[in-house]
């Protein structure tokens, strides 16, 4: 494969460290890309051989910045929990990469991205809803340029939770001689109908929004705020489980704002997590681009790996020599454990190398993100062992 | 108890049957509604010793007309499967009677209705957001005022599921004397904090409609129906269960909307189940009022019958001799079969004649609404031995 054109650049903020791509890059849809831009952060240092990076694929409402504090929100990385010195993914010891997904809103080519003319110049307005769609599929591919524009043959590993882990799984079944180890989290291969009902939810919600304006709200100077909020709320208690929001909220109520004709309140009270979703709604709306977050919830909606492979999921991964670990969390009605094992039978009657190992937890699908030892023993255990097969470790 | 100030009028299309009390009802929150009005249907016979009534509750977007074709959809009513002749609440032995809830749309007091002028006149204008925030005991105190009104001291039997369950077991705690049995279907004493937080959503969707025009949408000629479908449609997926949605529409995709810039599909296509949720959207607002929405839904959160009591749910119940069937859905994740356990508990601590059935099914909340024959062979069961036990019928 030729090197491909590439535009490299650090930019101070507000931009974010990227790679211009301006070969072209036909996606599944049939559209092609001009030239398209993955930002990226890394952390850590390569090896001299390179056989030590670890790729992380972030979820929906993720981005690049995975180990460090978030330049828009100050708020620290969304996976310090995982990702840093010491931790189960060590920057001592990893090299790794952590790209915005295409279609993104954080650097990489996404709906926000200005529209190329005719000539091939940018023009000054954004795609908006005449990006084309894009594929988990896709993604993958605009990853794969990265890494090798950066020289590296084999991923140590590709790690990633929800639409990570789709990443993570279409990795392994399209570049099994890239991936040494793959971690699929609390993932599935397709995405169930509840799902898929849940994202049309919001999507309504951000086309019921005026300041959507057909997806060109950026004429008018204004966000469809309010519709991606109530798209972000929905979306938020399905990450959550019943028994967390009882723990943290139960039937607890404070007061009602004062000032708002939004409090139907009985006694000039409202409940505790009605106020903490419309905090995780409002806040959301400030870091994300709503049409992204259509383009994005698409791509989830249509991941079916085991389609794309005449229907047998295991055709997708039939003589792969990577090395699996599959996680799911018990109390994760996103991703319910049922789905990583219906990818763990596959990979079995692929004959590949698998590990499943389901974590009791009352967390649900946001698990994956937050303090929960067993799993990051887990994670780092593997990983150690994988190291050791990978000759990146002596063996004890 | 003095014989209330009534005005009966049994109405043509499109008003509904219906009774006004002018004595006043001071409500929960304090406020006093100088009239109201309750609209009702019947089915069946009273018997001459007014021993055979049954009273149906209605669930968050049900009405009173639970076993004929709706007047405004022209659709069968909502609970043919279960009231009806020879169905398990059978018409030709029993007298159904079925109001619609106070703060509902279909004709009794609500944020639709007139709001009174200081000299007790109605006004133009109807109270909208203004109306007073109800509960669940304000609702069963304004059909108790009907039973009354209709001279029926003791209800044969209290029956409802969901909101409609909420409302059997305060009439039970409220009014022991005045029902025989009592049969709460797929329904909890007090609204999860997970169930809160949908309301929210379907709120803040409302909220976000710029045809809400703070409550007061009539003033505009418009009504804020993308905020309330798209309420509709979140609360439409927490009705049902992941097994349905898979089995009722899996992963199958049928063509998009060609004119519309909603549908970002991919290759043309949408998926049935996005197709489905948006028409179950349509259609609701067609029927429902925003502003009733928002006050049931509030009335369902702020339900919680043990905080009524001192917290202890048994106390609810203390020396009844109300028989009871509690029923429940494997399926259903809104009204958790152990939300009925936990209120068979209280009874049970309190003495009570208490039955409870789970029953298998893969349809979710809905599953009480539908075709479902075990449950209905208990239903018919348990009524035909409470009869027996009351009088009504001769025992074989």
């Amino acid at each position: 494969m030729d090197q491909p054109a590439t535009r490299a650049e650090t930019a101070d903020s507000p931009s974010h460290t990227h790679v211009t791509f301006d070969d072209g890059i036909m996606l599944e849809c049939g559209t092609t890309l001009p030239s398209h831009t993955v930002a990226y952060r890394t952390y850590g240092t390569l090896n001299a051989d390179r056989s030590n990076a670890v790729l992380v694929c972030h979820a929906l409402t993720g981005d690049q910045y995975v180990a460090e504090d978030h330049p828009i929100t100050g708020k620290p990385g969304w996976w310090t929990a995982v990702v840093g010195p010491g931790r189960p993914v060590d920057t001592n010891r990893f090299f790794v990469i952590c790209p915005n997904v295409l279609g993104g809103c954080m650097g990489s080519t996404g709906p926000l991205s200005p529209r190329p003319r005719a000539d091939g110049s940018d023009s000054s307005e954004p795609w908006g809803t005449d990006f084309p769609p894009v594929t988990i599929r896709d993604m993958v591919r605009a990853q794969k340029q990265l890494t090798d524009y950066l020289g590296i043959q084999r991923l140590f590993a590709v790690i990633g939770g929800s639409m990570g882990g789709m990443q993570v799984l279409q990795w392994a079944a399209a570049y099994p001689d890239s991936v040494f180890a793959a971690l699929p989290i609390a993932t599935a291969s397709y995405h169930s109908a509840q799902n898929i009902a849940f994202h049309e939810v919001g999507r309504q919600a951000i086309f019921a929004d005026p300041d959507w304006q057909a997806g060109q709200y950026w004429r008018h100077g204004r966000i469809p705020a309010r519709g991606l909020a109530v798209a972000r709320m929905c979306a938020h208690i399905t990450y959550l489980s019943e028994e967390a929001l009882t723990r943290k909220f139960g039937r607890r109520l404070q007061n009602a704002p004062k000032d708002s004709t939004e409090a139907i309140s009985l006694f000039g009270e409202m409940f505790e997590v009605e106020s903490y979703l419309r905090h995780q709604g409002s806040t959301f709306v400030q870091r994300f681009d709503a049409n992204s977050y259509l383009t994005i919830t698409r791509a989830m909606d249509y991941f079916d790996l085991a389609a794309d492979c005449g229907g047998d999921l295991a055709t997708a991964f039939k003589g792969t020599r990577t090395r699996f670990l599959l996680a799911s969390f018990t109390s994760d009605w996103l991703f319910p454990t049922e789905e990583s094992r219906f990818v763990a039978r596959a990979l079995n009657r692929a004959g590949a190398n698998v590990s499943f190992v389901e974590f009791p937890t009352d967390k649900g699908h946001d698990a994956f993100l937050l303090d929960e030892p067993d799993f990051h023993r887990t994670l780092a255990g593997f990983l150690r062992g994988c190291a050791m097969h990978a000759g990146l470790e002596a063996r004890p």
